[in-house]
Formats: structure tokens, sequence, C-alpha cells
């Protein structure tokens, strides 16, 4: 087992929940006879009926001492699923177990078409062959190092980005995270979190990536369900239009290292920043971190999987604590 | 929030691993440019290179008062993840939790292929397309009810077998639960639960419907591992040749009601009846439940979700308690 130095935690409650399954019937479909293990009585499969599309998985445990502020609700990134906030590749606790420890209630979703939310091989958003990364693709677009042709632990650790805090020889444990994506689900995802956030009422909502800019998004459309939102290195923004509508949450902003060195990152960064500017204009309460600026470097694109993990999600702590805790009034709990 | 009537749950350690992943490389596939997200800044998906694959996810919760015996290893069955264990359709706290609270430490796995142990739509074994099973198949194919053609609540109702134990009014609730699962994986699963058992230590399993098959085959090539097997509904037996490493594996065999009222269960008792059987002949310790025969009417494939769920539960903790507890020295933990 993955060791555990912490001490017993007591949980009020914890479990899970679905949610924005809707029914789909489909027709025409061909029947196919299939034999569902070797040596099994054959059962003929009939896709033709009623399927259920666009659920989410949610998880959830609540600490029985617990801080006076709203939950936190993780939302993972594209290629991921709610594991991401788990457990490190290392083999320690990630961050959804750290800030729960510290008393926080804490949600933890699988996106539509992830982990354990389910999609339907039959229905138009996924009839596009989904994308499973690779290990190369991932070192690279999510600014672990420089390009490399293959994975061994000398490619990696040469082209490793300076002050690396990935666990290169975790990178394999990485990996098993990896999950497939599609590229035409945003709608059903988006509509997913929404209801999640009428569900859960008002919560702090802790995003990487892809999760980031549904929270965002989420957000400017449910903006009394959200108390403020930690947004990790945001894949993108949400439009200008959704502006007004976020005025008035607070924003943790937070990017790791090494952004110059890579070939979008640059371009990602520099249309973001044109979004938060602009909120911050408009009155929004925007923290932007560097964390290089913190004195804390290598961060790469996962940055909470990384060795200082635990340094980083201090640095939230800190801000939740003063955003939230002292503010109660702010969301109707 | 699902109500939770329960009392508060100190544990002493909780948390998720991945085990079993393996690269492999791949090439000669085309690249695709994708939009990640309408607006995004496009990125070049080339799946050439070294994805993983055949990992499994696995979360456990040990509690700080733990009974004397070795922990509970949940197995899900075909088109389910471990997800099935946590929660009921009508909302209640599932099998895990109710073991878990009585002091069982829990492992719960999602199979290869499902929820969040991820696939590849490169591999060979995912080639083909995965089966979704629609509400109308599962209402039948679970042995809910009789055939529908639609799964209106009327429907439903009208189809239900006698003395249904299924919360009809959550059907989609169950439904939600529901993933896609492909015909030619078992090798890749029986693998990775074979790793399972092998980096848990001596387990009792709690499989079910396929897991139960998997269950029986990773126990005959690792009997060391497994203090005992609970088989609920198993979908098959495993080969007759597996009987001989399973003799000394105490195994509780359930089943539900109805069975002569379908199509398929009859045969698929028929082989199992016979695996069983011969198991005892040479000495192994079976123990079969009919739940009719216990008073325990109206329960469907799916009995650990319907409304006397925990009423099976105790069932099975009291044959666990029998057999695992007062012994002990019979596995080396």
């Amino acid at each position: 087992m993955a060791s555990q130095a912490d001490n017993a935690l007591t949980l009020q409650t914890f479990g899970s929940f679905y949610l924005a399954g809707q029914p789909r019937v489909q027709t025409s479909l061909p029947t196919r006879e299939v034999v569902l293990a070797p040596g099994g009585v054959p059962v003929t499969i009939n896709p033709n009926g009623t399927q259920w599309l666009g659920q989410m998985y949610v998880q959830y445990f609540f600490p029985v001492q617990s801080v006076d502020a709203p939950p936190l609700s993780f939302w993972h990134g594209g290629s991921m699923t709610g594991a991401m906030w788990e457990q490190t590749p290392d083999g320690r606790a990630g961050w959804m177990q750290w800030f729960l420890r510290r008393g926080w209630r804490v949600y933890n979703a699988d996106a539509v078409e992830r982990g354990r939310s389910g999609w339907s091989p039959d229905a138009p958003p996924f009839a596009e062959a989904p994308i499973l990364r690779t290990a190369e693709d991932c070192f690279t677009q999510f600014r672990i190092g420089s390009p490399v042709s293959q994975v061994t632990p000398q490619a990696l650790s040469q082209a490793a980005y300076p002050d690396c805090q990935f666990p290169l020889e975790h990178f394999g444990d990485f990996m098993c995270q990896v999950v497939p994506r599609w590229t035409k689900t945003d709608q059903l995802m988006l509509e997913a979190w929404c209801e999640l956030l009428e569900r859960t009422g008002p919560v702090t909502i802790v995003a990487h990536s892809q999760g980031a800019v549904f929270a965002l998004r989420a957000a400017a459309r449910c903006p009394n369900k959200v108390a403020a939102i930690v947004a990790i290195e945001p894949a993108q923004a949400a439009e200008l239009r959704d502006i007004a509508a976020l005025s008035a949450i607070p924003v943790l902003v937070i990017y790791g290292d090494n952004l110059e060195l890579d070939k979008r990152w640059p371009q990602i960064r520099q249309r973001t920043d044109v979004f938060f500017h602009q909120l911050q204009q408009q009155g929004g309460d925007v923290t932007l971190v560097d964390l290089p600026q913190h004195g804390i470097n290598g961060n790469s694109h996962l940055l909470m999987m990384e060795r200082n993990s635990d340094a980083i999600a201090q640095l939230i702590n800190d801000w939740l604590l003063q955003k939230c805790q002292h503010n109660p009034q702010r969301v109707s709990l």
C-alpha cells in the first residue's frame, strides 16, 4: 500500500452520486450477437432503445470538523479524471486529501465522458474517434520538458526543463491516469458542471486546465453558486461576455514555470491574460500568481502532482481562508 | 446531498492507486489537427508513440477499528464500475460503505477499460466497437422484469417480476452507472485483477456477475492471496481445471429470485451449478444461497442495489465472520 504518514481522519459523511443523465432513444441500428466472455452463453446486443447520456459521477467527503467556508469542488482537466486530485504519481496523497485534512468539505467529479461518468458509442457527440495522448505528447504538452522521441528514463531526464519538479521516475504512474477524451462534447460537459453547481449549492471551484475553462463558463451561468474560483493553468479563457457575471467572484489564477520554453503556452497565456485583465478592469477580484515570482520554480502544467505540491496547496489554502472564510455572508450557504 | 443517517466514520487511511499499466509503442497512425475547445489554440494529436495500456484504478478505505480478518476487495460486473458498490439508485450508501462501517477494510477497483482505469482507441483489444446497454436491455438482462419496449414508469411497473425489490422509480439513476464495455479484453482484465491480489495481499473478494468469473479465475491463479470469495450471481463459472486450486478457499454463491422466468439465466445457472458441485465434490467449501429459500424474495441480478440490500449484506457479513474472522491463521496477513 501507499504509505500514509497522516493521522486518522474522521468523516461526517462521504459517498457518491450521479447527476445530469438523460434518456436518449435511438432506432435503426444493427443488432450484434456477442459472447461476453470466452465460453459464455451468447447474447444479442440491441443498441436500439433508450440509452442514458450526459451523466456525471461525483464523490464527496465531508470532515467532522470543517472550515467555516463553502466546500471545494475539484474539476479535473482534459485527458484526466477525478483521480488526478486523489494521488500523486510518486504515491503521496493528492490535493483532495490535503484540503480535506485541513477541514475543507470536498467534491470530486469525473466530467461527462470520463472515468465513472461513461459515454455512448452510439450517440453523435462521440461519433468521432477519441484522443488518447501518448507519453511523448504528455511530456511536452504538459510542459515537463522539451520534445522527446521516446520515454526512457534517460530521455526524460535529459529533456526535462530546468528545476523540474515532476517526479520523472514515476512518469509511467502518471500515464496510468490518462484516459481518452473527445473534442465535440463541451456542451454536454458544461451542462453537467452547471447542474453540479445547482446540486451542491455555493462552492469554491478548484479547477485545472480544461476544467478551469468550464469553471469560468459555468460560474458565469450560475454566479450565485460560486464563492470563488482557483484556476490552475487555465487552458483557455471564457468569453468576454462572461466577464460581467464573474466580477463579484474572487479568482486565483496560478501558473507554473517555463511557459516561455513551450510552443503553445505563450499564446494560451496571452489570451487568458487579456481575459483576466479585462475582468480586473471591470471590478473583478483577480489574483494572478506566477509561481516562480514566489520563489517556486520548475513546475509544469501538472503542478498538483509534483514534488512541491504541498507547498502550492498551502499557497492556495492561504488565499482561500482570506477570501472565503472571513466573508461567510457573501454566499448564502 | 444524499441523506446519510449513519454516524461519523474514522478512517485510518484512504486513497487510490493504479497498477498493471504497461507502455505500448505504436507507429504509422495518421496525425490529427484538433481544437480541443471552441476558440482554443489548435493542437496536433499524434497517436504514434507510447501509450499506457491495461492499468487499473483502485480506491481503498481502512477504518481505525477494523475486523480481525483480511480486507474485502470489491470486483464489479460487466457494464459497471466501482461506483456500483458505493451507492444505490435510491440514494442510500452502497455495500462498500455498509461493510466499511462494520469494520471491514475495503478495496474498490474499476476493471481495466472501465471508469477511471481508461482504455486506448488505438490498441487492438479495443478495435471492435464497445457495447453500451440500453435501459430496455438492462431491465430484462439484469432480470428486473420481462421485456419492455420502452422505459416509462408504467411500462416498468407492469413488467416487473413478482415481489420486485428494485426501486423502479430510480431506474434512471441506475442507468447513469452503466458504461461501455468491450468483448475482447478479458485477458487484460484478468492480468490486472491478479496483480491487484499480489499488491493487496490476502483479501476476500466480493464480486458480481462478470467480476465473479474473474474472481474465480484469479483466485485459481493466486490461491494464497484469496481468503474467501463471495460470488454474487456469477455470469459464468471458471474452468474445471481451476477447481483443484480453489478447493481450500471458502466460497459463498448468492442468487436472487426469478431465474426461471428469464431466457438466459436457467442456462447460466445450470453451468455454474455444475462447477460449484464439482468444487464441493473435490473438497471445496461452497455455500450456495438462493435468497428465496431464506425468505428473501424479488431480488434481481442487481441485488446489492435493491431495497433490501442491507439485509443481504447482513447475510454475507454473518458468513464472512464465520469463515474469515475466527481463522486468522488460514491466511498469512
